[in-house]
């Protein structure tokens, strides 16, 4: 099979285009063109029909898109025709916001267990859940069928997660620890680095007062 | 003065070097080639040189580049020469995660105060600092001098907050409330949607998924 080069800025925006189609859909809209999306989303109509076209064929010249077509479209292309049940290790201040988040439990996301290794925090309840300890993390993951760990623990435990999820068939990692984690190359990983966001802020505060000189 | 356009992924990839930087600079590493830059965050040497060259000429050919000076370059490209003090409004899980990141309060970013509605939450401690009233967002991010605020509060509030960051001064604006809000043209916005990262790792898995079929 062809291998697909995507670009991720793609990817994200088709998740943006994703959740307005549905907020469209559940408004009763069935009809859209790639100006109204771009309008709605805020980016060009250029981009919005570039962006779809990397997938396929998805709307008719002059009249434009089926809203629910498109909608599903987008869902099975981002994979989310089907349920991802996570897990959570950490149960910290960051790992209760993500296990209550609404992002974090919509769109087929949900969170289903939450670990730690904190003998105290076990047996706690966030939410619907109780806190688990560290070491039921291979049994229990494996009868949620988990395929996405999430690492919400300080950085001196990170690595060790991750060793964890490998060995218990976790496909992919999405991990807020500051720090490089070592998986096999088959492993999916993604690191979500907060301060860089701060830092994509400063360096446009930083571009817009030099520009002004 | 002539616009600059630097592509997103360049400026992420900034901050990438920049940390990288800081951590050779701190074991004593004097120069270094790009293709030692390359390998140790993980790009091609080609896109680490087409990287830098949006901000002019640092290296040597043939000698690389001087550590300290890439890095206070770096630095100065990202708007890090200068101390960027923070506010952040909501100190339930998630603003008291923000509030004790490492992220936050380093490379010149410092979690200054820290703001709630909720009179119960008022007056509790967060690390070094006490959580104070909203009512007091303007007096105390103007005496701190206070350019980014930070948006950890439930939908509901997000906008109501952001307008008084708004007429409170505030340059910039890291938004965690998975909602648009309306602000000025001029001011610095940026939502974080740690939902749209998991949809980056679904459509990764799903595509592996489909070219092994």
């Amino acid at each position: 099979m062809k291998t697909l080069r995507v670009p991720e800025a793609t990817v994200t925006r088709m998740s943006i285009y994703s959740r307005f189609l549905e907020r469209l859909d559940r408004n009763g809209m069935t009809t859209i063109s790639s100006n109204e999306i771009a309008d709605g989303v805020g980016v060009s109509p250029a981009q919005v029909r570039k962006d779809l076209a990397y997938f396929g064929e998805f709307g008719t010249r002059g009249v434009g898109y089926n809203v629910q077509t498109l909608l599903k479209y987008t869902l099975k292309i981002l994979g989310l025709n089907q349920a991802w049940p996570l897990a959570i290790v950490g149960s910290g201040n960051l790992g209760q916001a993500l296990s209550t988040s609404r992002g974090f439990n919509a769109r087929g996301f949900r969170v289903a267990c939450v670990f730690d290794y904190d003998a105290k925090r076990v047996g706690k309840r966030i939410g619907q859940l109780l806190v688990q300890p560290i070491a039921q993390f291979p049994e229990l993951t494996r009868k949620e069928n988990i395929r996405i760990g999430v690492i919400a623990v300080r950085n001196s435990l990170a690595q060790e997660v991750a060793n964890i999820m490998v060995q218990s068939g976790v496909q992919s990692i999405l991990n807020f620890a500051p720090i490089t984690l070592r998986v096999p190359a088959d492993m999916e990983i993604r690191n979500v680095d907060l301060s860089i966001t701060l830092e994509l802020l400063t360096f446009n505060v930083g571009l817009k007062a030099a520009q002004s000189l």
